[in-house]
C-alpha cells in the first residue's frame, strides 16, 4: 500500500465516484486485499476502478478469480499482479481479519454506507481505513483543530477550550500529536460529540508514545482512525498523508498555534485546497509560535476566539441547539465570573485573572487605596472567585 | 461652543456640503465667532448654514452686521442670538487672535481648502478646528491607531511597531491618550508620514500631562489638533467628540488592545458607522485586555499583523511605494534576524525572542545537550543576534 513512487502521478487520475466504483462489482475484501498488497498503492487502486468502469458495470466482480493476468489486464506491472495474487486469496484474507481481530480494529472501505462522506470528496480520497472505537463519530459534522507540537501553555489552554466547545455540536479531529493536538483531544474526549484521533501508522500502535494515555481513551470514548494497515513502519512520508485525511474529514480545520514552516500548517493548505474553512484562534504576533498561524488571515482565514465563532458558519449543518455550554471555555468563563461584579470588583478581577497578584501590586495598577482593595478582594475571596495562594499572591478560581 | 444638550438632536440635522456652505457667504471668521460663542453649537451652526442655504447665494455674507435682530431670524434663541452678536464684534475677534497667537495655535475651518477631505465626509463634521504643527498632514492618507489606556507591555509595543509601519505611507492619528495612543504617537513621530494628536481639550494644553514630552514633540515634528477652542475646561463628554475626529480623519481605525467597554471601542464604532475600516492586532483571546478588540472580527474588522497588512487595503490611494522598511517592525525584523540561520539555531533564536531564557530552560525546552547548546548560544552571541544579562540570562537583541 502507499507506493510512494506513485505520489507523483495522482494529477492525472480522476476520482471515481461512488457510483462508478460500486458499479464495477469489487467486492470490498478485494479492495483491503488489494490496500495491503505491497506496491500497490493509492493511484494503481484509482486506474483499477477506472478501468473497471469503463469495462461496464460488474467488470470487476471476481473475474477469472483475481488471477495474476487479470491484475496484468488491468494495467498492473507483473510484480503488481503476482503481489495481488497472492493477497486476494482466501488464506490471505483470513490472516488480515485475525491481524485485525487481535488488533482490535476494524475496516470501512470507500465502498461501504459508513466511510465519511466528506473525505470522499477530496481529491485522493482513502481506499480503505482501519479504525477501533466509535464508528459513527464518522458521520458526525467534524471540525479540526492542529497546531504545532512545541505549543506554549497559551495555545495548549486555548485549543483545549475551544476543542471542548467544539465538541459540544462538532466531533473534533486531530492527529494526536503533541502540543496542540494532544490538548484539543483532551478537551473533547469527554464532550458530546466526542474526538477522531488520525494516525499516521497502525491504529494499534500509539505514537507519539507520551500520549499512550489518550490514545487509549480516545480508543474506548472516541475513534481511532488510519489508512496505514497494522503493522505498517511509521516514516516521514506518512504524516502529510494523515493530514490529507484530518482536512478531508472535516468541515473546516482550526490552527490554534503554529509556527512558520510547522506541519501543521500542511493540514491548513490542504483544507484550502480541499475547499474548506480556515479558522485561526488569534495569538501575539510577536510570537514566532504564533505567525505561521496568523499569516492564514492573508489567505483568507477566519478569526476564531471561541466555538462559537466556528459553529456560525456551520448553523444549517449543526442537528443540535447550542446550549449553555457550547460557547468556549475562556471567553465565557471569563464574561459569566464578572456579570455580577460591580465596577471596582470587576476591575480587580481583570487585573488578577490577566495575572496573579499581590496586593501591593493590585494597588499599583488599580490606583485604589488599600482600605478599598481590602474590601474588594475580601468580597471576591468569599464569593470564590478568586483565592490567596503563598506569598499572599490572588489568583484567579 | 458644543453645547451638550444639543447632542441629541443632531440625526434630525442635514448636514451641508461643502459648496451649499459657501454659496452662503458666511466668512470664516463668522463662522470661528461662532463656533466660540458660549451656548452655540455645532447643530445650531448647521442649522444657520441649513438657514443661508435655503435663502439663497451670498445670504449670510454680513447680513446687517450680524446683530442680536439677524440672528434670530436664522432660529436662534434670544440668549443664543445675544451672546453671537457679542461675538462676532471686532474687538472680540482681535482678542481670539491673540489668544491663538499666545497659545501658538491656528485655526482652520470646513469653509478653508486646508480642511481634511474625509472628515468633511462625515455626518457630524466639526466647524472649527485649532492646531500646532504641520496643517499639511491633515492632507495624507491617514490611519487611526488606538486601543486601552491599561494596555501591557505587549499592547504597547505592538502599538509603537504598527504605528511605525505605517507611518512609512500613511499618517498616523490617535488621541494622546495613555498606553495604546501614545505608544502609537512614539512609533510614527519620527517617520516619514507623521503623527496626529487629536485633543479632547485646546491645543495648548496637554493632557494627560504624563504625555507632555510627546505633545511637545507632535507639536513641533507633526500635528496637533482640536475642536475645542483654547481654555476649554475639559470634561468627559468631550472625549467622544474628539474620536469622532479620530475616526473621521482616517481611512481605516487599528485597535490593538482594548477590554470590553474600552472607550477606544468607541472610536472603532464611530469608524464603522462613518463606512471606514476597522483593523485588530490578535492578541490572546485568554486576555481581557484584548477581548474587546477581538470581538470586532464578530463585526467584520479585519486582521493586521503589520503595516503591510493595512497598505494592501489602500494601496491605490497610497502615493508612495512600500520600503524595505514599510512592513512592520517586530514581523520582519524577526524574519530578517532569522534568515541566515541554521534549524537549531533557529530554533534556539525563537525560543529567546519568545521570553528571556537561561542555559537550563533552553536545553529543557529545546531538548539539546548543553554541549550543542553552548555552541549554539556562542554563535548567536557572537553575531549579535542575543545577549547575555545579569543572572545569565540571555535576550534578544
Amino acid at each position: 500500500m502507499l507506493d510512494n513512487q506513485e505520489s507523483g502521478k495522482k494529477e492525472n487520475v480522476r476520482v471515481v465516484s461512488l457510483a462508478e466504483a460500486r458499479e464495477t462489482g469489487m467486492p470490498r475484501e478485494i479492495l483491503i486485499a488489494l490496500h495491503e498488497t505491497d506496491g500497490v498503492g493509492r493511484v494503481t487502486i484509482a486506474t483499477i476502478f477506472l478501468y473497471g468502469a469503463m469495462k461496464g458495470p460488474g467488470s470487476l466482480r471476481h473475474s477469472g478469480g483475481y488471477l495474476a493476468g487479470d491484475w496484468r489486464d488491468m494495467g498492473l506491472s507483473a510484480r503488481q499482479a503476482l503481489a495481488a495474487e497472492k493477497s486476494v486469496r482466501p488464506a490471505a484474507a483470513e490472516r488480515r481479519e485475525s491481524r485485525y481481530a487481535a488488533g482490535r480494529m476494524d475496516v470501512v472501505t470507500y465502498l461501504d454506507d459508513e466511510y465519511p462522506p466528506l473525505l470522499r470528496e477530496i481529491s485522493d480520497p482513502p481506499w480503505v481505513l482501519y479504525y477501533r472505537g466509535r464508528l459513527e463519530l464518522l458521520k458526525r459534522p467534524a471540525i479540526a483543530i492542529v497546531g504545532t507540537r512545541l505549543a506554549t501553555g497559551y495555545g495548549r489552554k486555548v485549543a483545549e477550550e475551544i476543542a471542548e466547545g467544539c465538541a459540544g455540536r462538532m466531533t473534533v479531529v486531530s492527529g494526536l500529536a503533541k502540543g496542540i493536538d494532544a490538548a484539543a483531544h483532551r478537551g473533547a474526549v469527554s464532550a458530546a460529540c466526542g474526538t477522531i484521533a488520525v494516525l499516521a501508522g497502525g491504529v494499534d500502535r500509539c505514537y507519539p508514545p507520551e500520549n499512550f494515555a489518550l490514545y487509549r481513551e480516545i480508543g474506548a470514548r472516541g475513534l481511532l482512525l488510519a489508512e496505514s494497515p497494522p503493522d505498517t513502519i511509521l516514516h516521514p512520508g506518512l504524516f502529510p498523508l494523515r493530514n490529507r485525511i484530518i482536512a478531508g474529514l472535516a468541515l473546516g480545520v482550526v490552527v490554534v498555534e503554529a509556527a512558520r514552516r510547522s506541519g501543521a500548517l500542511i493540514t491548513a493548505d490542504l483544507a484550502i485546497g480541499y475547499n474548506r474553512d480556515v479558522f485561526v484562534v488569534p495569538g501575539q504576533v510577536t510570537s514566532p509560535r504564533s505567525l505561521g498561524a496568523l499569516e492564514y488571515f492573508r489567505k483568507g482565514a477566519h478569526p476564531a476566539l471561541d466555538a462559537g465563532d466556528i459553529f456560525q458558519y456551520y448553523e444549517y449543518r449543526l442537528p443540535e441547539l447550542p446550549g449553555p455550554k457550547a460557547r468556549n471555555g475562556a471567553v465565557s468563563r471569563a464574561r459569566d465570573a464578572e456579570e455580577e461584579l460591580g465596577e471596582d470588583e470587576r476591575l480587580i478581577y481583570r487585573l488578577i485573572l490577566e495575572r496573579p497578584s499581590s496586593v501591593d501590586e493590585l494597588a499599583a495598577s488599580s490606583g485604589m487605596t488599600f482600605g478599598h482593595l481590602h474590601s474588594i478582594l475580601l468580597n471576591l475571596l468569599m464569593t470564590r472567585r478568586i483565592e490567596q495562594q503563598p506569598g499572599s499572591v490572588y489568583h484567579v478560581l
